[in-house]
């Protein structure tokens, strides 16, 4: 099969489909249990710097749910280890970064360059995992949005509001600008790094912009994702994902990018306006729907697929699938997808 | 004074105003020293059940910074007390309700009579603080908004996603219909006792509407809300505060509700556009800007009352000051407000 050809890129292109394409997010994760006894015998980034073991991760949903696409097995924080600070992964507990940014001298001090040759296990994994994927389906590559790195190298750890975040984008602009062009010039080397390794399309993921108001999201979000979708775009279809920035939609649906990510909050018409019908939506089922029965979930998705149609949309979660999420629910989202056809 | 020509009750009453009245959520709260004083001195429920010290952290805020309003100290949890429950209070670490709510006999057992005789120490609080305001400012009295309630019934503590509380309404709506009736009937009787008690106006809390996507808000936050609204607008003008739901706006405009409250997400051109300019709004300084500078603060405030206008708007935060606030700069955010004139 030729890759190009496959209903997912096709979604990305704008091209009329009967159905639209399918994966969700966090698809290579806890709610398997063939995830969990890999997680049982290797630490988090003994998982992530091993490509053997990533790319096995990243094939489990594709041999066991079956989506339209297979999004490689990483973490966005693997941008501010290749920045030279420590990033510690406790497991069920987040990310712990014991060095915080603050001062200029803390950013001078921040790598930007060799992003292939320290992330080389990203690249490898692609490579590896492309190779056992022999055409079945697409390779998402990904990373995090420069705001959302920003958050972690500020803070350190996760926090509910990144308050401590926005207080020095807020008090100490020109620094969070040097910092956030650093972070997006380490991000566009590194993501196009993955596409010569293989990766068919790329995701960014800003999972914190929505704690940003719409000013200071054209701020300090915007313009580093503009970047990215215009390095990358003519190497390879950019999904940008501001989770939660519903005002964001009209200025990104005028970007490079092939697609933009939408949570559940915002409902498939509205998305439609926001962005005039002019580029691919990917989301947004609320991971708690996964939780009901089977025959829910088919019934919520059907209406979804309604709602947004079947050509400039791809099928997903509107966030990561949660780890208590049966298998055989799991399942059940991805098949009412791939059987929907669409009504005469 | 009379307090019916006061500012604030002017605002929710749509106005024409030379500047917009101003309070902050959380004024009475951790930032203040005054305030950590009496917490070191006595436990949460005994603060909140003490009305001499309820009024007398009601009225710190007005001593110190001076806003337009002061809102009763107390809690959105003493509803699930009223109905039966338990609920612990651990400084620092948010509520614990031992006990959850799942199963029918669960919501047979809740009791939703006698909220103003077991709430009388919240009823007595308010008038407490209504003698001492001697009409200085309005009284603002509030609870939480049962899909909010629900929450924490359900779930028996915090939750960053919800999903317990949101399985328990897409599996078995009927029931989650049945507790939600009952938290606002219980609830409507609550407010109702506080307006009877001095309260000027009441604003509803729903702080975790913002995790249900506009269908399922239409379900099982927008009835009750606007059954709240319904059933207090004649006593007492009726605060909405649907955090995250800015697709709720439309809808929340056109209730009898007297004001929405917005969070920061939602920029003035855009909430007045969703509202028809038809409904006071109330908001939406995002909290991490008190973080700043007091010259920044007093920038930006001013930008933000430029943007809504005088009129048909009360100067609010998005969400709750945080303890980390210096005190000069929650008096900056109140005193922009309060020496700002429109423009000629």
């Amino acid at each position: 099969m030729n890759p190009s050809n496959h209903i997912f890129l096709r979604a990305l292109n704008g091209e009329t489909l009967e159905r639209p394409p399918v994966w969700m997010m966090r698809q290579a994760g806890r709610y398997l249990p063939e995830y969990i006894a890999l997680r049982n015998k290797y630490d988090f980034f003994t998982r992530v710097q091993t490509p053997e073991l990533a790319a096995a991760i990243t094939l489990q949903p594709i041999d066991i749910i079956g989506p339209d696409a297979a999004i490689i097995f990483s973490d966005i924080l693997v941008i501010p280890q290749a920045m030279g600070l420590e990033v510690l992964m406790e497991e069920g507990k987040g990310p712990l970064l014991p060095k915080t940014i603050a001062t200029q001298n803390d950013i001078d001090a921040l790598e930007t360059s060799g992003a292939a040759e320290k992330l080389h296990y990203v690249l490898d994994a692609l490579r590896l995992t492309k190779e056992q994927l022999a055409g079945r389906v697409p390779l998402i590559g990904f990373a995090g949005a420069p705001f959302t790195i920003l958050c972690y190298l500020v803070e350190g750890k996760g926090s509910k509001t990144w308050e401590k975040a926005k207080q020095f984008c807020f008090t100490h602009p020109q620094l969070a600008h040097q910092l956030l062009q650093k972070i997006t010039d380490i991000t566009i080397d590194y993501l196009l790094a993955q596409v010569a390794a293989g990766a068919d399309a790329v995701q960014v993921f800003d999972s914190w912009s929505g704690s940003l108001s719409k000013a200071d999201f054209e701020l300090f979000a915007q313009p580093y994702l503009l970047q990215i979708a215009d390095a990358l775009h003519q190497s390879a279809p950019v999904i940008l994902f501001p989770k939660g920035s519903w005002y964001a939609l009209p200025a990104l649906a005028k970007s490079n990018a092939s697609a933009i990510g939408i949570d559940w909050c915002m409902d498939a018409k509205t998305a439609r306006q926001l962005t005039a019908d002019a580029i691919t939506l990917q989301g947004n089922f609320d991971p708690a729907k996964l939780l009901a029965t089977p025959a829910q979930i088919v019934q919520w998705t059907t209406d979804m697929i309604d709602s947004f149609g079947t050509t400039r949309y791809i099928a997903n979660l509107g966030h990561g699938i949660t780890p208590n999420v049966p298998v055989a629910n799991a399942k059940a989202f991805i098949n009412a997808v791939k059987s929907y056809r669409a009504k005469a």
